[in-house]
């Protein structure tokens, strides 16, 4: 038994029954050729007959221990792969209706905290000759981004390759584990756990840091973003919706508009969240305010306001970055154009900062979300900001699962307590694929937003056309 | 909003994660003839087009509020019926296995008390042309023979009725929600609510009541029960197993060793029992000590010990019967003599009581599991039995819901900290149809009950031959 770091218990201590801090991906397989009528229950069956588990994959919470109610790891020796590894199937006709639905209960369950916090679910019958699988892993195990990578890292770019191991056994090859690796992850939320403990090691020089970075922050949005339909109270349940763009689509709007990609994934977010909330009639008068997790480039060298070596660390940080939406504006290259700006100054903000620095100023617009644990917090403390939007770099080339070409990958992630909506993209294959999740019960019809998506990329298509 | 009877929330401030306070239901129907690959789905569908849901199918609880820490009922205004009604699918092949590991899981997820406490689950692609539903709901809510009467009514007895109405619609007819009735539905825990109920309305009286049940008690064999697998700790995951047998087969045991049908199928428990624990080698030296829940009639007139009017009431009442279950006899004829005698010693102990009185001397052995949501108390306390098993009549004629005739219907009940399997069999058109309910981690391969009840019935049949 090992007592756990805060930067993993904060997430268990956070959990209630209306926020569970799982998180999630979703993974499309095309059956490989010749592929029976059994071939599904083959494939789970060959995944139980391999127990090699990862130690991650084996640990499980114990506690709270102690007078400090701190939380421990300890091993799962009778791991009951049976229990982890799962076998459902769709009701007929297996569309991607039927497949979301299934998702979006699956991830609406809490963990069971017995247990190694992970499941993982083969789905079957899948209209089209395919099948898919649904991980879950608690966010004290993996942050969003490190799972999303595991998943990837499992697979194989050959689809001759049969020895593909699933993301739970030990022979699998990932950097996912690397200690130095884990801390440049664009995850804010680990990014907050890391300077809680950043700033408990640091002491006194460390209010000197957090200071500064007040200063600073009257240059950002922070407590600027109206209050809206998603940030309010939540309950557990959740509805996902997913879909893939091509990425070559979205490049040439960049093209034309000399704008980033992830500008016009952002752009496309503004349109399609405007057309959700006149729908609605919800629009708020000010623009929406989104969050972007984005890698960082830190300052190099030693800090003026910290001798610590932690703080003085060059390289990646994880900032984040706040970003006028634009939703008040009804033409599409005029909020892209606000957007484009708006980013490019956000990430002026950071520059020449240390790394500790970035962790500090990007934890203030999060502080909402940890006091939105507090029952009736949430209508109390105005949003630091309005939706939470991730990118996340994904693998060029198609990969397989012995033989099975994944078709796409849709990531999953966590509704907070005044955060009902959650959207993370992660490129694949040529195509930009798009998560969406949200409460049941604050976000209604969630799906409407992939048609709003699509009518907000050929938006944009005309306007720079 | 009104403030919750204890009778009610004692069971959500029971709840927690190892012990989900909620009962089930799985039905298995044929398809009609000619019925087309979207049936199944036009069903679910047909089901969520009847908006009018029951009043106790919309409330929801809240609290705790006031400093007393008590519940309330609140009505849900927005319920959403497409949460609480389901389609879900099996993977191929669709055997009665998979049905099963579906059901076990949909029983291990607590219910969302953001929500009314039941759901509804339409299950697709059962092999051999049928269908299944899986009904969950609170103990709160419905006890789980009222929760079986409600399924049965809804159901119709001509299989070209067409108007039958799924349980949660106000057009069911049905003796469940009479008050009357209720009190004599043979389930013991709703008896320890009714207790504390009856007992705090009584005053000093009950305390005498009480004293003379406690002298009694010494008759039966409270407390004696050894030590087993089954009294441990439980996790909050499930495993269910169901199966039905022929009530001719069951009958004629009977006839031939003069003892009833419970006492067979009590029999047969003892059989399968004792295989099931010699086989993980970890039968007890004493007999383990079943309690069966029955309606027994209660003595009319006014009690000595009592002036209430409340207490003086006759007809039935719940008693707790304590059974010894001979698995430490080798013997199937032995074993069902004993279990026979054991009924009738048993039955005799209430003879002559008040209602009150049966109810008293009932809760005695049930107070281990009060204590049991207490942590750690569960292996100092001694067991005050070794397995609940309920047999709870059904009717005799088959049913059809809409032409779709039903082949089984198998109850699902709690296991509580300190009593990790539930054994509860109901009657159905000529079969006695047993639903074993297990914690999935201190009851491994439960199915194997299933073939050791078959066995323990074929002895019993050799034995009486």
């Amino acid at each position: 038994m090992a007592l756990m770091p805060v930067t993993d218990s904060m997430f268990l201590l956070a959990e209630a029954r209306e926020h569970p801090m799982h998180v999630g991906g979703l993974q499309l397989f095309e059956l490989p050729e010749g592929a029976g009528p059994d071939y599904v229950s083959e494939f789970h069956r060959e995944l139980l007959s391999l127990a090699d588990v990862r130690p991650l994959f084996r640990r499980r919470p114990r506690g709270p221990v102690g007078t400090l109610g701190q939380f421990a790891w300890s091993n799962d020796d009778n791991l009951d792969l049976e229990y982890h590894v799962r076998l459902s199937g769709l009701p007929r006709p297996g569309r991607v209706r039927e497949l979301l639905e299934l998702t979006s209960r699956l991830h609406g369950y809490l963990l069971d905290r017995h247990r190694p916090l992970w499941e993982f679910t083969v789905i079957d019958g899948v209209q089209g000759n395919r099948f898919a699988t649904y991980s879950k892993i608690h966010h004290s195990l993996l942050d969003g981004v490190s799972a999303l990578r595991l998943i990837q890292s499992s697979l194989s770019e050959d689809p001759s390759d049969m020895g593909v191991r699933p993301p739970w056994s030990p022979r699998v090859r990932t950097n996912v584990f690397d200690k130095p690796r884990r801390s440049d992850a664009p995850d804010p939320f680990t990014a907050v756990g890391r300077l809680v403990k950043d700033v408990a090691g640091l002491g006194g020089a460390a209010a000197k840091v957090v200071n500064e970075a007040f200063r600073e922050q009257s240059a950002t949005l922070a407590f600027q973003a109206p209050k809206s339909m998603f940030n309010v109270p939540i309950t557990g349940a959740r509805r996902f919706a997913a879909q893939g763009w091509p990425l070559e689509r979205i490049k040439a709007v960049g093209r034309a508009a000399s704008a980033t990609m992830n500008d016009v994934m952002l752009a496309m977010c503004s349109g399609a969240l405007r057309s959700y909330m006149l729908d609605l009639g919800a629009l708020p008068d000010r623009p929406l305010v989104a969050a972007i997790p984005m890698s960082l480039r830190a300052r190099s060298g030693g800090s003026s306001s910290s001798s610590s070596s932690e703080s003085s660390l060059g390289g990646n940080a994880i900032g984040l970055i706040l970003c006028n939406m634009a939703t008040d504006e009804p033409d599409a290259a005029v909020r892209l154009a606000t957007i484009h700006d708006s980013m490019l100054k956000g990430k002026q903000v950071y520059h020449g900062m240390s790394r500790l620095q970035i962790l500090a100023l990007s934890a203030i617009p999060l502080i909402p979300l940890a006091v939105g644990t507090v029952p009736g917090m949430t209508t109390l403390t105005p949003p630091g900001f309005n939706v939470l939007i991730s990118n996340v770099p994904g693998p060029r080339e198609p990969l397989y699962w012995n033989g099975a070409r994944m078709q796409g990958v849709y990531p999953l992630s966590i509704p907070y307590e005044g955060q009902a909506l959650n959207i993370t993209v992660t490129s694949y294959a040529g195509s930009l694929e798009f998560g969406l999740t949200g409460c049941r019960r604050t976000v209604p019809h969630l799906q409407r937003l992939l048609t709003f998506l699509e009518e907000s990329l050929q938006d944009l298509e005309k306007a720079t056309a």
